[in-house]
């Protein structure tokens, strides 16, 4: 049987780093193989283009170009890592994927949802997540614990008007797909976050045992 | 008035790098004020994205990812470089252009003409080459020139059978597109092979003048 595909989105700020090995941990504790990786990146190839991505730099990056590298890291990360995972029956755990897109260059940046969606198709060729975790917190409360962190990489260093559009946007795609979508208001004491996590992915596991 | 933009486009070995410098001196000596830039790169992030694109690894490349990989750098490319280039009225001469993407991932790695052309539309928005310079050679002399160079690329290491379909994707390309190519002849002595690029050039100077 192939394993699941279970991602974690959320704007800078909201915890995902934390609560990633959190949710890993719920999976292992249920006896469950979990692969646990991140986009973009994943693979020394994917990582590799994550650098250009994400590394200020003195040139313009145009925003057609970070989708491309977006979608290009996504492709050599499904192909050389998730899909084998998932093929050999380990549970695939990613901190951020393709609905990162759809916020970022999409609600983020203006790039437009039909273009995105086709490169959807193109990479992904019919592959979702089977569960989305979704951490939000309205931005400002976001940006300040981010701020306690080191040198800003060039999403880091956007407005809070950016990730304001960032954040409805993840809103939307979470109103738009009910069925995959788990909203974690993380905007609480970390341990009622963490209550909430787990009572989602055992109630997951459960329906997928 | 807006410059014009002209590709020289071949599989390896065809003597583009000597040729690309021999063009550049007729238009230069035809008063024209020239840029001159390859693909894929141009630009020192156009650049980074190359050596990711070309950097032989152990890990492989999907060819979906080298084909975002390509369409990234040229847009990095098309905005940062050659727009500003062309719209100050400098001519733009570059080393391969979006027919080397149809030759190499469409004909060479069987990427499907219908993506090529969706990417193409996003990141280039109408703007095609003036002209196209497609120097040709049979396979067996392109690679038996190549191969007196330095390690080997990611590309130069495909075998005859790869370049047997790139040449081909070219002449189609070519033959589809006649007014803007002019396909050359390089399994001539060089001073021959020059002598009809000049004359190439010179006509398209006039034309443009």
């Amino acid at each position: 049987m192939t394993g699941r595909f279970i991602t974690l989105e959320g704007i800078e700020g909201v915890g995902k780093s934390t609560n990633l090995e959190f949710a890993a941990g719920v999976l292992r504790d249920a006896g469950l193989d979990v692969l646990v990786t991140r986009e973009p990146g994943g693979t020394p190839l994917a990582e590799a283009i994550r650098e250009t991505l994400l590394r200020p730099s003195d040139e313009a990056m145009p925003p057609t170009a970070e989708l491309l590298l977006m979608f290009a890291a996504r492709s050599v990360h499904l192909e050389n890592r998730i899909r084998p995972a998932l093929e050999s029956g380990r549970w695939v755990l990613c901190d951020r994927f393709t609905d990162a897109t759809f916020a970022y260059q999409g609600g983020g940046r203006g790039e437009t949802r039909e273009a995105i969606r086709w490169l959807q198709g193109l990479v992904q060729a019919g592959l979702q997540p089977d569960l989305t975790l979704l951490l939000d917190v309205p931005v400002e409360v976001g940006l300040a614990r981010a701020g306690r962190r080191g040198a800003a990489d060039r999403f880091e260093q956007e407005q809070a008007e950016f990730f304001e559009r960032v954040r409805a946007a993840y809103l939307d795609l979470a109103a738009a797909e009910p069925g995959r979508f788990a909203v974690v208001d993380a905007d609480r004491p970390l341990p009622s976050v963490q209550d909430e996590l787990r009572r989602v992915l055992i109630k997951f596991i459960e329906a997928n045992d």
